[in-house]
């Protein structure tokens, strides 16, 4: 798929729509000592998951894949949120083709975090609700920060995470946890999501977060990493493959949901609280 | 599926067969206040399972599906006996007609709670093996009171526990945990069942029981209703799809092993044993 | 399958190939008083999994089925080793028709022990790494002695478990702690398989392993056998099936794998510090 240079619009939590342009949502930086690689989630002020920053995230991937890193950390360039997940403004009076493309780039950007041959770990410095949830949920480990909140909350917006999302979930969490949070649109804090295991560790700052996951990454040290990434691969297939065999019945069931009117109109009053919001701060 | 309203011979456990007018023998209330619906199984002594006792739990969860209750308790009249399960004079000696109409609504009324869109809750007031347990196992919460038993204990009495009641007590319990109790039969104390995760709290009495129920079902006050229902339904279709995919097969199943002269001979020393015990008492 | 009684060339882990005669390779015994049978792997050094220990592995579970055992204990005649997993001989340099035959075999015998009639458990009485855990795991209960180790640490020697490999710790382990072992290729400790729940108990001789293994077996006591085996093998047959599905698949898989250089090249490095370490000794 080809990289959008276009401008776009991005929406900014609590602000209007401003015009913004599309440069790279998304810096890679390789450390040389331990030839780990940091994806930094870089769209202000919420990396909210636009059809933009789900191409510079799936690009970035692509080239963590490429350029022989031993392992991908995950991070926000904010100190606030590690991403608020999917950009509503993708979907409330949607352009049909361009709804389209963003869930399109939405599954191939899943498939290629969740299915990533390197080892995968997510800093979350920050909130971590929805589509922030789902790609720390994709990576094999997470550090977080205290006092941010993180979780699959899609039925409080009204909405119902995909089948995937699902799957994500239930490759870190028990059965019976997964359901309840996901039917109840749960937000757990740091402590609540380290004590159910929706998280691995907590650490007091991102540069701590960070450490943790390269010593994570660190005990594949002695692993063949072919050996390994067939491994991880194998064991998800079944998930990476459900999404492959409904790729269409997926995006069809989405733009259904998301058309009708009910949910437009909750994410009209939705947008609203946000503006009204921002007005009064 | 038409409303059975002739006589039956009803199960009384520890007592002769009785007959018995087919009254409706579940109740639902709905609390003005909260919107709630307490669905309460009223067939004496046991609430044992049977054709009618079935028909009626499908229809009382219809009606809340209808009715636009913000949820559903199930819970018992006896201040014993959550359910004993199937009831046993079904399965002895069954006519040809009858038995097949029994197993079907048990999968028709399993299908209609286990995929219920409003949020479901059991108080547990009482003991709970097989079919009860399936029942509770069903629903999403479970609040029982201390001093009673629940498992799935069908290999204790020389049956096996269909693909879907494992389903429901997946939902609930680790692979492990699982496996390991349905071998044996187990059957859970209050406590153990509290530690093991197959129910959710304890409660000191079935007011206290509903209460918390109350309080779980109140978790959902801010949760979008359709999306939640979509998000439950779509978390548990994997389990649904595979009964409706197997009905036949899991109706013929159940028939063969039920007729073999190995099962019926145990199911008549069973019956025995319980009329024993009520002439010694 | 014709049981082979040809000489063949057997690995003992830290010296030279050898000759052996194909004596048998497990030993049944029933205990009179508990009828339960002690199945005991007695390929000295370590166990190693060849296709005549997978043979007799297999006849020995053929005949604890068929003798009207109450339950199967599967342990080591070693004090330090219960299995050391594959044979590595059988990989290396592998010669056509033998590598197919002992593949086939592996499958086979995995098939009679996971979907075993009889109560299984392991009595884990030494070091348990790849396919011993496999065989571990396979059982419905383990109890292990201390000082030891357990784990699928496949992808360290350069390999990746099979689906059914993992199907098998997956029904001893949560999803999450399952898939980062495999991927790490992860050794526990005794008593961090303990804390995991890859093993149920510990015991401090094998003795008292043994005696564990027939407490837990007789909690099947009061159960019937027939709709006991009958649930367990419901349980465990999605898994089963899947193997049965794809047995020419994954022996293709596997030949594909073991076949490429960079594997042989792997498993010959691997067998000469097997050598170096034993001139050492």
């Amino acid at each position: 798929m080809m990289r959008s240079k276009v401008l776009s619009l991005v929406a900014r939590a609590g602000s209007n729509r401003t015009m913004s342009t599309a440069t790279k949502l998304t810096t890679v930086e390789v450390n040389d000592k331990t030839g780990i690689a940091t994806l930094t989630m870089n769209r202000p002020p919420v990396n909210g998951l636009n059809l933009e920053l789900l191409q510079d995230l799936k690009s970035s991937i692509d080239e963590v894949e490429g350029n022989k890193s031993r392992g991908l950390i995950l991070t926000s360039s904010s100190s606030t949120i590690f991403s608020a997940g999917l950009d509503i403004l993708e979907m409330y009076k949607p352009d049909k083709d361009r709804i389209r493309a963003f869930w399109t780039q939405l599954q191939d950007t899943w498939l290629a975090l969740y299915g990533s041959s390197v080892p995968t770990a997510a800093a979350i410095n920050g909130h971590s609700p929805a589509g922030g949830c789902l790609l720390a949920t994709s990576c094999e480990y997470r550090v977080m920060v205290p006092n941010f909140t993180i979780g699959l909350n899609e039925t409080q917006l009204g909405i119902v995470a995909p089948k995937w999302f699902m799957a994500s979930f239930l490759s870190v969490l028990p059965q019976r946890e997964a359901e309840r949070a996901l039917n109840q649109g749960r937000m757990f804090t740091t402590e609540e999501a380290l004590k159910v295991g929706l998280i691995d560790e907590t650490a007091n700052s991102k540069e701590e977060a960070i450490e943790k996951c390269v010593a994570f990454i660190g005990t594949f040290a002695k692993v063949n990493p072919l050996a390994r990434s067939l491994t991880k691969q194998q064991f998800r297939a079944a998930d990476l493959q459900q999404l492959q065999n409904e790729r269409k019945e997926d995006l069809d069931k989405f733009l259904f949901f998301v058309n009708q009117p009910a949910v437009q109109k909750g994410l009209g009053i939705y947008l609203e609280g946000l503006k009204k919001k921002a007005k009064k701060q």
